[in-house]
């Protein structure tokens, strides 16, 4: 089939994680657009931004593509992260910031891709796509392009039908992930990013790196109002002084 | 701490993985044993032996150990293998029949692990210790040495406390499980082992390495009655034939 994780699999069949954030979002495009089988698998872990999920699904709904929710509430019982909604506050700003490292869930990205390879042996499928992206290695251990690679010589040793694990948007920024996303047609205000899951996104290291990637192609994020897109490009300003 | 992943831990913290079966249940008290603080998860996942449960927590509660069961609905929904409630019939006999890979659940000790490590990361554990020995290697791919090694690997890289993984018992089958057990007074009368749940244990490939085990150490498995045993006896004979 295809050897490198960091390529594009084509004519195959697979399963990927959507969170239904812009990244994996976009991906799930990116490899329907490539003739691939694909079928979506999300998680619902108390995740203060549950309402991702809902984005999750409208993009399956609208491409035809099989979505099934996985629930994990021993995530948020058990496990200690201000990303949960048995955590603390969640920090804002940018991404570089110390108190962003209370946002990681131990473990998340190993958990949820362990799930999709066994439900990818038990549908036949040939890999399981990740959407991670190089603008999440300074704060996020397992979105590392060494750990994709770890990882998935542990899968290849796991069952003895090999699944392949594949994060083709390894080597991109949010910036050069809509340049795949835009000319496919995906729509942005079906996605969401922010850490928080209120009406509007919040000023966490999520958004602040999703409105610069909109920024840097001098087109507005679709979550925002032209006043909030002002408000925005002006926090964004004050933040990299 | 300590590097290499085969050998035991001691004074030190970390999550056991606890089915309730012999290996273990052998592995926890070996690890309080130890001088190791220890804090079991046991899963729930459609396991047609969810009564192995019952035994973990009463191993736990004799020890003052902390146990937690997480629930694993999805797995029994989604996932196909004769283990689970939604598969077929058992099969019956010696692990190493074609059919006994019926029983593989794909990917379930990667889940399983997966889960422990970021548990530990959440009560700040140094290792996550897994039962597999040597005798799981023929029929599952995630018992082996390889596989252990490659998740380790993986695991390091996942996070930025790192967490061991150990496997004491991998070099070892359930005779050498069973002589570590004994002189610490483990309870195997309160161990679950077969693949199916009944009142007594079936002729399921667990039985048999369990019973053979127990025979060529000249004692009976606690399990069985007199009568039965005799009966177990003449089975492995035959099988062995």
């Amino acid at each position: 089939m295809f050897q490198d994780p960091f390529e594009t699999p084509s004519c195959s069949r697979g399963v990927i994680i959507l969170s239904g954030g812009m990244d994996s979002v976009t991906l799930l495009h990116h490899l329907v657009h490539n003739d691939n089988y694909v079928e979506a698998l999300s998680f619902n872990y108390g995740q203060k931004h549950s309402k991702e999920l809902g984005c999750a699904k409208r993009q399956c709904y609208d491409l035809g593509v099989s979505h099934t929710i996985i629930d994990l509430p021993f995530v948020n019982e058990l496990f200690k992260s201000d990303l949960l909604e048995s955590g603390d506050d969640l920090p804002h700003g940018h991404y570089e910031q110390d108190n962003m490292k209370q946002t990681v869930v131990p473990n998340r990205n190993m958990i949820m891709s362990a799930i999709a390879v066994g439900y990818a042996s038990s549908i036949k499928a040939d890999f399981v796509a990740l959407g991670v992206h190089s603008g999440d290695h300074a704060i996020y251990p397992d979105c590392r392009k060494e750990f994709v690679e770890a990882f998935a010589s542990a899968v290849k040793l796991a069952d003895w039908e090999v699944i392949q694990i594949v994060a083709p948007f390894i080597y991109m920024d949010k910036k050069a992930i809509l340049e795949i996303g835009l000319p496919l047609g995906v729509d942005y205000s079906q996605t969401w990013t922010c850490y928080e899951g209120k009406e509007k996104p919040e000023k966490t290291g999520a958004t602040v790196e999703r409105a610069e990637a909109f920024l840097s192609l001098g087109i507005k994020d679709p979550l925002f109002s032209d006043n909030e897109w002002d408000e925005m490009k002006t926090y964004l300003s004050d933040l990299a002084k």
